[in-house]
């Protein structure tokens, strides 16, 4: 769907950032409140958040995650919050859902089992197809993440199947090195396979994430920003970026474009918002 | 590289398809061998195996391998053998490589982790690289297995990397359900990232065989054939095909065009018949 508006997903934190990576990722509930607050203030239509243990590690553990969307609710009543169902590092289906039961708005779904630079994230059809149902279940809607082509027919799959009803976001993300790659042919190819009426998002790793951000807002589709995908600010990696100056630049994309980033409150009225909560 | 020549990839058993599921398969080596010498009578230039134990469920060993393919020898002496060295069934590097010191001409290489319509296959990065270096060390031609973009531009990573080296031939699998789909439009795409001198085969999942079968000898690529793909003789399963009758449909495709097939020995002479054999 394309309107002049620019959904922003920020996803300050992921799986695989850590303070000494960078000092500027948010770990902490704290930390991830405070800044997700702060880009809610600069415009932001959904946070895509990951929790972490208190030595930085990812975890699954509702409690934690009770704690950030807590926070996030204070500071941030009306922002579309999206917590992530990745399996990287606890693959067990009881682990991978125990987020889905604080009922936020969305989460996560990959849509199928993949290789990153370094590991394999598996996600046997079993496993995307529970967590679908669950989130069904339990009001949230699925964010359909997808890294290749394959993963967006088994998006269109389960929609037909029933497993996941509207209304339609899905997270395109490119530049993983076994992944769809950002050039023109393969965002176009995957875009030409997704309904006109479906809700958007594109996403770019690392460098891939300026190019990516700036062809979607030319071409009207939303972006994912934030530390997750990306953490510096340019190509040459002089420096590293800090999530809110990410958010600014899109702003600044936006603005030369004419164009206005999606509220949470239109966006949530568009059926995103989980009623159940 | 086209060159109005057609490489017949004959693929008569895979990992999937019983007696159950249909009467023509062929699992034992001695049906193994008479199928790929009557398709090799016909025309073909590489044939693709797996081996099976006596009850029909996929094998990694050697010793099967080793019936097989001296049994193929024996009546193709030219043929290009290409073992298989997917893992779906036996995760472990030691079992997946073990066709490997037997010195086929061509092993097959999935590039990354994926799913199938029912299970994952797990690839991962490291797996991956090492059974690549294991064929290298083993002068064995690796045959770039993709089921969609990414596994594309990893293929091309590796190669980058050095541990691939030419000859180069990609086998691009269309219409599994997590992978890209028998489209011109994502068929087109995926050509594009294959650099114009090296040799690709091209495969169409159950009624995709056909389709993608005629639109490569069209298009002047090479094509895969046979009952691991598709188990079926049309698009209606009105009837259960024999892998010769496949082997003969691609033929009649390749005459109405007025091309010809790839002979082994042409084939092997472009550097994919296993010196150290």
């Amino acid at each position: 769907m394309r309107n002049g508006k620019i959904i922003i997903n920020f996803c300050p934190t992921g799986m695989v950032p850590t303070k000494d990576m960078t000092p500027f990722v948010p770990v902490s509930p704290q930390e991830i409140i405070e800044q997700t607050h702060e880009a809610y203030e600069i415009g932001i239509t959904i946070a895509h958040l990951h929790a972490r243990q208190d030595d930085g590690i990812p975890t699954y553990k509702k409690n934690i995650y009770r704690d950030i969307f807590e926070g996030v609710r204070k500071h941030c009543p009306d922002l579309i919050i999206c917590g992530s169902t990745s399996g990287r590092n606890f693959p067990e289906f009881e682990k991978r859902s125990e987020v889905i039961e604080l009922k936020p708005d969305m989460c996560s779904l990959t849509l199928s089992s993949l290789n990153f630079v370094k590991q394999a994230s598996v996600n046997a059809p079993d496993m995307v197809q529970r967590l679908a149902e669950k989130m069904k279940d339990y009001g949230v809607t699925t964010e359909l993440e997808c890294f290749d082509l394959g993963m967006i027919n088994y998006g269109k799959y389960l929609i037909k199947k029933g497993l996941i009803e509207g209304p339609f976001y899905w997270n395109l993300l490119f530049g993983n090195i076994a992944g769809f790659q950002a050039s023109f042919q393969q965002i176009g190819t995957a875009l030409a396979e997704i309904p006109e009426t479906h809700y958007i998002g594109l996403a770019g790793l690392a460098a891939d994430q300026l190019t990516v951000n700036s062809a979607a807002i030319g071409m009207g589709y939303g972006v994912r920003v934030g530390l997750e995908d990306n953490i510096w600010w340019d190509e040459n990696r002089s420096r590293h970026s800090t999530n809110i100056e990410l958010v600014k630049r899109v702003h600044s994309l936006i603005e030369i474009h004419g164009k206005k980033c999606y509220s949470p409150k239109e966006f949530g009225k568009l059926g995103f918002r989980n009623e159940a909560n």
